[in-house]
Formats: C-alpha cells, structure tokens, sequence
C-alpha cells in the first residue's frame, strides 16, 4: 500500500462507556479499509472517570477494548495508563484535532459534557459529540464557537462540532432534514426515543407499564434509571437540536412541552387500536404563530401514519415540506452500536475534510 | 444585506423539460434565502432542442420559466435567444463552473446527455446530474475523470459528478448508503420506479394492467411511453448507480437480471395477499459468490416488509448491514418537482464546497 500523504488526524476520547467502546471496537475494525482511502487516525488520549490513557504516538484502539471488556479500567493500562489525570487535564496537555464527546448526558452547563465541548472548542479543536447535553442546552451558543452539524461545510481555521450520534444514532436525521435545500419544511415528526417506543409495544401486546419497563431493562434496551427515556427528555433534547440544526428554530428545551409515557394504559392502548390509531411517543416540531411549536408527548395517531408503521424496536422521523409532501425515515435502535457508527461517520467526514483544506 | 464575498458560480442549464423548468422555479424562489449564506448563482445559459438562452451576464429564471410555461422555446428569448444553437456549442462558447444536465435519460454513449457530460468535464466544469444515462452506462469511466457523487470530498482542481436526481429525487439515497461508514453492507432493496409502484397499488384495487396504466397516464404518473418503467430499465438503471456508488461494486445495466411487471395479474396480487405478501416492483443487490447480485423484479415480500408498509405512490429504500440490522427511507414521489429539489441540493453543495477551497 502507498503510504498516505496525510497526517493522522488526532482523536481524544471522553467517555469509555458503551459508546465509547463501541467506537473503539469500530475503530479498530475499520481503520485498514479507511487508511485505503487517506483517512488515518491517531487514537492519542481517552478519558474516563478516575482517569486516563494517553499517548502522543497512538493508542491501540483493540488493547482498551480488551480491558473494558476484562472490567479494568482504562488508566491501568501499562505505560499509557494515568490514573487520576481528569479529562479536562487530557484536553490541556495533549496535542490534538478532535474531541468525541460521549460522556454521559447532563442538561447543565456545569456537566463534563459541556465543559469539554467548550475547552476543545477553545484550543481549536473539532468536535464530534455523542452526549446530547451541550447542544440542547447551548446550541447557539456554541455554533457562535464553530460551524455547527452534520453535511456543514467545514471552513479553515474554525472548528466544527458534528453530531450525528446525538439526534437518534444511525439515523442521519439532520443530514436528511438538510438535504431539503429549497423545500419550506412545515412539520418534523419523529419517535426519537427507543426505550418508550419499546415500553408502548410491549403495552400494546398486554403488559402494564410497570411490567413492560421491567422487560426492556431485562432486554438491555432501558437504563436502570429510566427516566430521561420515559418522562420524555432524551426526545425533547433530540428535538431541540434537530429544530436548531434543521430549521434554525432558535429553540431550546425550555421551549418543549414534555409529557412521558408513564400515564398511558393498556385501556388508552386498545382504545386507539378500535379507532384504527396507535399510541406513539410522538417528538413533533411544527409551525405555529410565526414561531414553532415543540412537543414531546404520547400521541394516538392513525394506523397509515408513517410513524405509526414503525416496528417498536425503531426510530424514525417524518419531514413534511410544500414541495416534497413527505420525507421518511427510519432504523433499528440498536443504542451504543448505532450511536458509535455515527460518531464514526462524522469523524471521517470531518477528518476528509480537514485534508482537503490542507491540500 | 452584506455584499456576498464569493464570485456567483456559475451554471449551464441542458434541458428544459419537467426538470429543467421545475429546477428555474426553484432558483428563482431560493436564490434570496441562499444569497444570505453566501451562496450565488448565475444562470449563464439553457440549452434545448432547436436553441438556446444565453447570456454571460446572468439570465433570469423566471422569465424562462414564463416562456416555457406560455409554449414558447427558451430561444425565441428578445436578445438572449439563439436559435439553432446547440447544447455542445454552448458548452465550447460560454465560460461557466457547472453542466445541469437535464436531458431524457438514454442509455447510449451516443445520447446527448453523455456526450455533454464528458465535455463539461473536459472543460474542468462540475456536473450535477437529473439523467441517470450516463452514470447507468459509463459510471467507473466518469469517476475516472472525476470525484463521483453526493456527499464525496470535493477537491481542489478536479471535477465533481453530483447526481442525487438520478437515483429517486428526493431521497437521498446514496448520501443514506455512504452514512453507514464502518457498517458492511449485506443488501440494498429498493421500490426505485414510481410509475411501476402505482400501477401495481391501482391493480391491488381490482384493475387490470391496461387500465391501471391508463389511469396513471391520465394522472400524469406514467409517460406516454412507459417501458423504461413499466419493462425495468428505469429501476435498474438507479440500482446500478445506487450500487456502484455505495458499494463499488462495478457493475452496469448488462449485469441487472430486469424482469417488468407487466406479466402480474390481478390474481396473482391477490394470491399474494392471502399469503399476507405484497408483491412489490422491487430492485435488489445482495452479496453473492464475493460479488454482487442485482435483480430487477416484481417480488412478494412479507407484509411486514419495510418497503410492503409503502404507499403505492412513495419510492423507497431498505439497508442491510452487520452493524446497523436496518435503515429505511421513503419519500412521496413527485416526480420533476422532487428531482428539481435534487439537484438544487447538489448545485448548492457544489457551490459551498468551492467557496471554502477558493478561500
């Protein structure tokens, strides 16, 4: 093979929980046939609670794999290992040219996810965040530090923030919205959360709340505490960034009326069906009064419905514009696989970028 | 408003049939909003049969779109009309950064379209391109002489092929395929031919073939003659394209086994229906023997099917990868209108993309 002309573009990981592993695992897999087309990374820092491994010369993205896999931390790692150095440490004393965020989601501006995102930005440095955090809370704040999202053209000396892996994983919801480049959208309606979707399903087959949460939790599907996913903040956060990004709403999640699912019956459940509807966690974004309207609530929907299609194991997301009446969209959830292929995605994409403008 | 910064760049229109016309309207509409982002167009040229429209100064698209609209042909323009000049003319004698090519689709390397789009790319020119002939028949050669296609890195001092109105308007097919960066694909299925899609819905209705085709017709669903839809050659023109650009698999129309649905009856739906299937005009690539397999033909397919929940009036496309089980996409069919949209998001794309290289 010919050796790459380009410099590996540099990545610090914040996070080694499912996602970041995920990403890890990807990474490793990948990055033959990626070198093929010019793309390299340098993996040289992640971080995670109680500390860090860094190396300037490159991590093996498979040798931290195997150690998370074996329940070890990563800062044991011989030699590359730093316990206790803190990932805003990491981001002060490493070279680099790009932050994955994906520590856990924290709608506040003390979180570690902002503080981070805000640090990088400030040294210079691209983004690309799995954490939903800084951009529901701050989006304009932070597309004032860099150009923001997903299909944005990637300028000189600014950095970028990408976010594929923070709307609904493998679904390019803000590329698709996007590419609706001369359509006036009226409506984006999506199911942007999977754990209350699944809830729903298992409802609609008979179980009570209690009982269908209790399944997901046992599939793996719902976090032990669920209820960012079902009081309906995952969605209003995903809903906020897409309205943002898409539409340019200048919205955030102050601006969402939220209801979760917990108060939906089997009774409510089967009502609907004898109306030929179905109950779905409905994330709705609509024009209202010259502004937009966002709500995030249990919603009966008719059976044609494109959202209402879905198998409960989706996610999806419908645009309905003046010139193409619908856009439609779904995927699998699959949770951290899917978010780390998307994270991947906008890392090559920034990376190829990157390297055309230093032609 | 602030002086944009950037030269306009600079666009020959070819064709100005459904997707020409519906392509100025659109220009017309966009080109405030997008002036805001710094995005300028200028419409230096329209070519069609028997004449065309020129002027190095910029043409307006509304007043072509008036003239087409009342009958008359774009070289009867006052001043900027010139009968009798020909699409390859234009081409050697107006300066320009872009070919539209908007030409009926054939699949020779004789057809206008072709030869247009090789000489636009010898002249260093980008192509956005709504006829799927040239991709269908030469696509590894085009690539050769270009970077190829929605979503690919657009570099300095080469030629870019853009083409999302070539696969199925609105829908962003192969930008969807490309996302899945670190995923293997196991197989792409497609409903790529609206014209065969309706029929098939109007004779789930009850009729037969004849007639559902004359309705479509009458609907201006169905062209006065439909046997690139109807026979297959339409569909799998988009799953060639849809197939070399997502997976490289190298293939052309020679290697599509193409069967057209106009030998389904009535019964046959029916029979399909007891057995809960739906018989769909299905387009299919699967891996097969280390290469791959495309298949053009009307298909039964469970009714749980991602692309058996269609509306008989939407195309659609399913994903099939190792890491993602599954992505879906559809969109209402609408014809120029959504391919117009098509092209309007690459021409845009083009035009960010070479306003940060002339940075």
């Amino acid at each position: 093979m010919i050796k790459p002309p380009h410099p590996p573009y540099r990545v610090v990981l914040a996070g080694a929980g499912k996602v970041g592993t995920c990403l890890l695992e990807r990474l490793a897999h990948v990055s033959d046939s990626l070198a093929e087309s010019g793309v390299r990374f340098r993996l040289v820092a992640v971080a995670e609670l109680g500390g860090a491994a860094v190396d300037p010369a490159g991590l093996e993205p498979e040798v931290l794999v195997k150690l998370i896999r074996d329940g070890r931390p990563i800062w044991t790692l011989p030699r590359q290992g730093q316990p206790s150095m803190q990932a805003l440490d990491v981001l002060q004393n490493v070279e680099a040219d790009v932050l994955v965020g994906a520590t856990p989601t924290e709608h506040t501006r003390s979180s570690i996810g902002f503080r981070l995102t805000c640090a990088a930005l400030h040294r210079g440095w691209d983004v690309v965040l799995a954490d939903k955090g800084p951009l529901a809370i701050a989006y304009h704040e932070l597309a004032g530090l860099a150009s923001v999202g997903p299909n944005y053209p990637i300028t000189p000396g600014r950095p970028t923030i990408q976010f594929s892996a923070a709307t609904a994983g493998a679904l390019p919801i803000v590329s698709l919205g996007r590419s609706l480049v001369g359509c006036t959208i009226q409506s984006i309606e999506g199911v942007f959360n999977g754990t209350s979707h699944l809830i729903l399903g298992l409802m609609e087959l008979g179980a009570d709340f209690q009982s269908a949460l209790g399944e997901a939790q046992q599939q793996g599907k719902a976090e032990t505490d669920p209820r960012l996913d079902v009081d309906g903040w995952d969605a209003a956060a995903k809903l906020v960034i897409v309205a943002n990004a898409v539409l340019d709403a200048r919205v955030s999640l102050s601006d969402v009326a939220i209801e979760g699912i917990s108060g939906v019956t089997a009774a409510d459940l089967k009502a609907a069906r004898t109306r030929e509807h179905r109950i779905i966690p409905l994330a709705q974004c609509r024009r209202a009064n010259g502004g937009w309207s966002l709500v995030v609530r249990p919603t009966a929907v008719p059976i044609r419905h494109a959202l209402a299609k879905l198998d409960p194991t989706d996610l999806g997301v419908a645009f309905t514009t003046d010139q193409v009446p619908r856009l439609v969209a779904s995927t699998t959830e699959t949770g951290a696989g899917s978010a780390a292929i998307a994270v991947l995605r906008d890392l090559v994409a920034v990376a190829q970028a990157r390297m055309i403008i230093r032609n």
